[in-house]
């Protein structure tokens, strides 16, 4: 273990048997230290849209399909002309600092060892830069949070586009905080600095001894269509829009320059009250129309989730709280892991499905019995 | 603490941490004697009603708006002309007394401090004049007990008229108390007595020693319209109709002079397996159409169920339990926290939800997705 | 206590105060022989239709009305002709003895003193002679279990016309008992003779030693319409069938000359997997259309769901397992004490429903929201 | 007890009391050592799809009839010719070692007994003609994991044909093993051989020591229509694909020369987050539209959910899990118990519903209330 401000990181490196990812939480929950896993695991309010979210793949099934004559099937697939390994990508997500040592940089290694796509926070704990570089050219995303102050927002944008990242994810969702009660409760502050707000907006915060609830107070509240076409003129990269959890701001995003649909309700850490991401899926899905492609995250932890996201319209699914559970438990070695559990579960449903390649999970049958 | 007859009330004047208002309860139950606990807290028969209210917020789902460009978002509303911080005023709710010894002085000043409307109820520990007196001109409504005889009525409707009372709430859903088990099993006794029936009606009866159930006994059984109108023209005050459960009553309330429709099944006292509060709201605020506002309470426990209400055709809501929860735990100061919390959640919600202000809130999009 | 071949008897006589009738079970399972309780108590295979016979009544929901200007409602009605305080009658149960040492015939007292019918069964611990003995002329109706033998048939109803009671009840839902497996994880025998058994019918059964699988195996299995018009020939009293559950069997009861509908499942008893009975309640009563009265059975416990029951086409609702709580408990003024505590919980309920009496309950507004 | 490779197997041979199908497998835990009780009754990941096909059986309901004139109702029925004691045959199962020395000779044995048919597993502990010997020419099926290799096939099948069987059940649905968690934590491999792979395949591989998922990547993946052709034209018997929850699939066989469909999910151990296998057989049974029997299993517990998948178009259903449970705790006269005791439930609600046969049974009323 490393200790930082008192503050418990493992720094183990090693492969793990991954059983199934919920109950990666629990193994994680005995190495990370209570306020950072009330920090990562928490939802808003009563965690309420936290738990639906989860509860809602049971809103539709997949039919088992036989006599197809399929088999081995592929889960290769790709995004934005990116080819990876799975229909699966690493969500942005603040702070691996609290999991592991090494944060991101464990975690974009664990994603390029099993073949798709990190993606990281601006509160990350390591610098755009440190993230890229441990790479070797795998693709990586950078999330922005958008700054009031767009001085800040050009040079982290700059790093990014320097460091070779292959798109811009504008969070949209996070104009304020979500009142996580977790951390009200463990007064959680963070107990490490977050590696861009040090480096480059050379403001006096750091993250460091602060609340979420604080950061969120100096990035941006209003965010409107022209930040989408401002960055992306800016960049010159394609811009994912997350947050989105309606056919209205879907339309919203891709008429102010959006190259791509995130659908998320951020793991059920904002909007406390809001339906289940994947309820609202088919509807955005449909409004989009093949214009961009369509990420889906918030809730996704089987194979069969996976599927049934893709056969509702996501073109690829991003996780988040899995991995940063496996990262806690054996670094980038388990990050790969937790990725490859989770393609292989889906590899098994795609083939009891009936289903050879990605585009046929994208045609398969489901049913929508009440239980 | 304060010992009356026995029972202990709390004395505390401080502010309190509301973490949530489902909490309090848990906390208040520490310091409200048992009889009084379960007087306040307690439903009818089996408490189906009781508990429904709460649950069936999630019949409806909060769609998280982005890029709306919205930030800092105002809670700030009126109603029949007077404006108040937020859009959640006080229920009336009788003998605050059994939570805290300055009862209904406290609960006024605590509502006034957060900048909204208190109501006091006919059977209050305090006198409607001495709650008055301590608002320093706050906005204050009086509920009315219906009595048998018109003196008392007109007596306790003077009072209010020269206390300087904004409107009059007509509790219609009393005409007998429902079957609380709670106040049976604990064979509870109001331990003080209820200062309007002891000052204004001269008769012996004054609530001390009684259950409620023997108070309701006293009060009209037969309400109908022309006691709407009567108590309008005696006072020239707006008269809510408080107890509406059907777009028929709000419209024969509304017919008989009512200057506004207070929909409510009384926190789930009085009629057991009646619906959810919040599930015939729709169909009564369509009926209504605007003609007078709309009041909604029973079951509020979270800034998303005050946003759902309003956004499904309320004015303003209103809550009981939890303020004289906070009541208990620390007097008017923490009465003043509960409100001001359950308002910061509200505005949290309306950040996330990308609506500026109530009459957007009014506008907002809601799924009904079933969990 | 009395002992009957090693099977103890409650012989207390006394009123019981009555919180509500869920909760006379958990009293009377103290005092009752864990044998007996099983067979008192039990569903059949996994008391699924048992319990859902309770949880139906929240499939609709009694909206409160104000505004109706009612008071102290009356809940008098009258069935064929018969006056009675309540719309509640006692169901038909047998061996009344396993509560009681005077069973059915404190049964029959304290229905009598709470002013509605008693129905006594065919497996009575007590002879309809005797029963019909201790009810001053209150109104009785006798419960056939036809037996194969039409003599045997005939000796029964003989008795039970000389015995003045007022009409007969053809349970046609247990021509086979149902797969109860508390009878069998207990191995539970009758412990003392059913009187008309033994005094009627001369054969060697009397009950005593034998389970209920048995007796009913001495029943007639094949009914049919036909034998309602025998029995209505015979008797010249009007006959009930009980047991029906769709409109089918209803018409084909009347059909046949029945003068009532029985709906019931038999408390859950006999075909588990069925719908719950109040369920089946609004298509038959439709179909029924008034041309003969319909009694409703299986699940009432409260006072709404009377209310419920009534307004969904039930011209009176009957009870059974609640009232053989409250003899065990005190014997016949405890019965009494059962039937008034739901009569007043009913008219609570018809109070705060705005309805001033039973044709009026028929007519009330109720909402079918999902819970 | 019978030790093999250190794992006990029961060798009872008794009657056993079963009080009802559920809690036999309660009383197997204790009986079946932990990998086997686990291989047998886990479902696969998380068991979602295990558990609703349970409780989807609560979608329907079936309605008591009265006055229809019915005793003795018979079960006796007939399938493709061969005729049963009952609606009811065995489902092919591997390796009922696991459960009892005698392993498929006694379920034969038990089921011939109870006067229905036996399917053996490709998978089976004893081999086909052992078992086929057993049985004294009571009817068997033949169930085929097809291997990749022809030549095999064609043993198996030569066997199964000389052996007598009565139909070849081609199990379409497990062309990768469904991933079965609790074999993953008890880390299970198959304690004995299966005789089949080990007397008529030659190869290396004869199933002690691996795991399912092991034997099940020996096995075809790559099934098609053009299959089913192979294997009727090779045995010229009747061919049921097994596995099918589609109406697609249903016609696909049919078309491939199916000569019934067989519905099943493979009691949940395959394609988890796929619907209750109770829910998609109105459809599929309609599609089918009587060209072909269609055999139903997956979750069937008690006597109402046979009559309900016959009433749903279920021509007839099977069990499994309840008879090894049964076999482990008596051998072969408790396998018998097991079918006799779920028939006599079903006769029991046959009487109930009144319907006096199977063809009846096809034809019930059901209702869809929601619990």
């Amino acid at each position: 273990m490393t200790e930082i401000n008192g503050y418990q990181q493992s720094d183990d490196e090693n492969h793990i048997e991954v059983v199934d990812l919920p109950t990666l939480g629990e193994e994680a929950q005995k190495v990370i230290p209570t306020g950072g896993f009330g920090y990562i695991s928490g939802g808003s309010e009563n965690d309420w849209t936290e738990k639906v979210n989860q509860q809602a793949f049971t809103h539709k099934q997949i039919v088992p399909r036989v006599l197809s004559g399929v088999d081995n099937p592929s889960t290769e697939t790709s995004l934005l002309g990116i080819d990876t390994s799975m229909p699966i990508l690493m969500t942005p997500l603040a702070a691996h600092g609290l999991a592991h040592s090494q944060g991101e940089k464990d975690t974009a290694k664990g994603a390029a060892a099993a073949g798709t796509i990190m993606s990281s926070s601006t509160y990350s704990t390591f610098s755009i830069q440190d993230i890229a570089a441990v790479g070797n050219g795998a693709p990586q995303f950078f999330q922005l949070y958008l700054s009031k102050n767009w001085d800040i927002n050009e040079a982290w944008l700059s790093t990014a586009v320097k460091s070779g990242v292959k798109a811009i994810i504008l969070t949209a969702d996070a104009t304020v905080g979500g009142y996580r009660e977790a951390d009200i409760i463990n007064n959680f502050k963070f107990p490490m600095p977050m590696a861009n707000l040090e480096n480059i907006s050379k403001n006096s915060q750091n993250g460091q001894g602060t609340g979420i609830k604080e950061i969120f107070a100096s990035a941006a509240q209003k965010i409107t269509p022209d930040d989408i076409k401002r960055i992306a003129d800016f960049t010159k990269l394609p811009v994912f829009v997350k947050g989105i959890q309606s056919p209205e701001d879907a339309m919203l995003a891709i008429g102010g320059g959006a190259a791509g649909v995130w659908i998320s309700n951020h793991g059920g850490r904002q909007l406390n009250g809001g339906p289940a991401s994947f309820d609202v899926l088919p509807a955005i899905a449909k409004a989009v129309g093949g214009r961009v492609p369509v990420i889906f995250d918030s809730g996704i932890r089987r194979g069969s989730d996976v599927f049934k996201a893709l056969a509702s319209g996501a073109d690829m699914v991003a996780i988040g709280r899995p991995v940063i559970y496996g990262l806690a438990l054996g670094g980038a070695p388990a990050v790969e892991d937790v990725f490859n559990h989770l393609n292989m579960e889906l590899k098994t449903v795609m083939q009891l499905a009936g289903t050879k390649n990605i585009a046929e999970v994208k045609e398969a049958l489901m049913t929508s019995f009440n239980y």
